[in-house]
């Protein structure tokens, strides 16, 4: 079983209320790779600048990232930049610099091709279509986007939704998707153009799962500091995935555990910088956390 | 075991998107001592107006609510009217008419002094702190209020929120009490000032709850259309209190399962216009509400 995730590995300068970082390694593949790689091997197709650091490509290797996939292109990498408001739910963009993504056309290595797994990360939605078709035998392709596309590419938008098994939206562009404000609403309209399975991301207040009839809430953890929310929606992702790839078939209970792993690892990357967090933690931290999360969520039995 | 339930009995004006009711019977006392009286033997102490309607009291009482406590004033009931806006987060209050609120001194009967569990809804501090004093036996005593309090009369509700058991208030008001902005910190500080337990309401987003070293969070109930939130604090604290009180003794589960018998209620009554869904709702109605519950969160034994 693996998982192979496709999406932009990005250098990222960071403004929070708990302090500023530069060059921050970042992009959406790396966040959900490295999260991933915690529960299987995890294959990434993106594309990094001649700029960035050979150091954080050996140290994905050396987690078992299979780097196959990543082409290093003409010019520096993709760059974000932003800044984070005090109650870290908003932020400005200061600077985007494409660079590099603009020549991204991710082919798939040959041993690639027959993975089953796959995580389509927010990029343009041709490109993660054109991902789609050179796949052979999928059993399970999770995609993301933003409101970005929702308003510059819905036709090329709802064509590759209409092919995923699960979406992944936060609940602003549920809303904008499916016209609808009421998110149980929102999810029936969304399901009804495809995907089975539909993940809304709600920031600080967690995440809906729905599949089939049923609902699933999960919070977010309720931390005494948050420092850098960047990356907790890819992180998210890529826990969830990793564990849905782990467990192999999709059983009814799996897809809320894969909420909850997917909701450990975003809780655990907001508590550094960038994704340092996810480099130092342990088995043992990720355990601690899942069990804090049945814990903060269990009334039934308690 | 019986619940005592201090606050304001109201003829409401609402609008919402689904419509628009006026003359509806509403205030803190109402909607919370409904919710609970599904528990446990419920007492209420308020002030109606002399046009307020004898029917809605005869069914109160045929519910085994004991309104020996609500005096009739010299006027015209309390009066809101409100509209909520389309996302129903928000709403703009058209007119407030105080009327017999302003003669409102309460006094317990005899009978209710030996009460043990109190609700406190929202109110005056000085009038809820007047409760207190006549209280002989209290064993736990919750308390709700609003940021009108606590911009006008701080000094009063610190030393009525030095005096409780329990706090329930929204999210912006733990902020504004507080003076912190992340929830976990605003709740330290908040049970630093007194109150062993605290409850932070998120409108949609559920509960937050604090006792001791835990932090329990329950997502509110997803529901396809929102009729009316009017109440929905109110009845969340009475059906809370309720159970409280039928268990007596306050154990490490039973303040989360406290939240959820609040939620479920809740969840309930914003079903149709003011009370109503109160009215009819059956205890059948009202475990499959809960059984509804588990399964929106549970992962763990899923």
């Amino acid at each position: 079983m693996s998982l192979l995730i496709v999406g932009t590995i990005a250098m990222d300068n960071i403004e929070t209320p708990a302090g500023k970082v530069v060059d921050e390694i970042g992009g959406s593949a790396a966040y959900a790779a490295l999260a991933a790689s915690f529960a299987v091997p995890t294959a990434v197709v993106a594309i990094v600048g001649n700029d960035f650091p050979q150091e954080t490509l050996d140290r994905l290797a050396a987690r078992g990232v299979d780097l196959a996939g990543v082409k290093v292109g003409d010019g520096p990498s993709f760059r974000w930049s932003g800044r984070y408001h005090e109650n870290l739910n908003n932020r400005d963009t200061l600077d985007t610099q494409l660079n590099v993504l603009t020549q991204f056309k991710p082919e798939l290595p040959e041993k690639f091709r027959d993975v089953e797994h796959v995580f389509l990360g927010n990029i343009d939605p041709e490109l993660q279509m054109s991902v789609l078709k050179q796949l052979r035998r999928r059993k399970l392709v999770a995609c993301d986007t933003m409101n970005f596309w929702l308003d510059s590419a819905r036709p090329a938008l709802l064509r590759l939704v209409a092919e995923i098994d699960l979406l992944i939206v936060n609940d602003e562009e549920a809303r904008q998707l499916s016209g609808e404000h009421n998110l149980v609403r929102a999810a029936h309209a969304i399901r009804k153009m495809g995907p089975k399975l539909l993940l809304i991301k709600r920031g600080e207040y967690g995440v809906l799962g729905f599949e089939q009839d049923s609902i699933f809430a999960m919070p977010a953890y309720p931390l005494e500091e948050v420092f850098d929310p960047t990356g907790a929606g890819d992180t998210f992702a890529g826990g969830c995935m990793g564990y849905l790839t782990k467990r192999g078939a999709l059983t009814p209970g799996s897809l809320r555990r894969g909420i909850a792993q997917g909701s450990v690892m975003a809780s655990l990357v907001v508590e550094r910088f960038g994704m340092r967090r996810l480099w130092e933690v342990s088995a043992a931290d990720i355990e601690a956390r899942y069990m804090a999360f049945v814990r903060l969520t269990d009334f039934h039995s308690a």
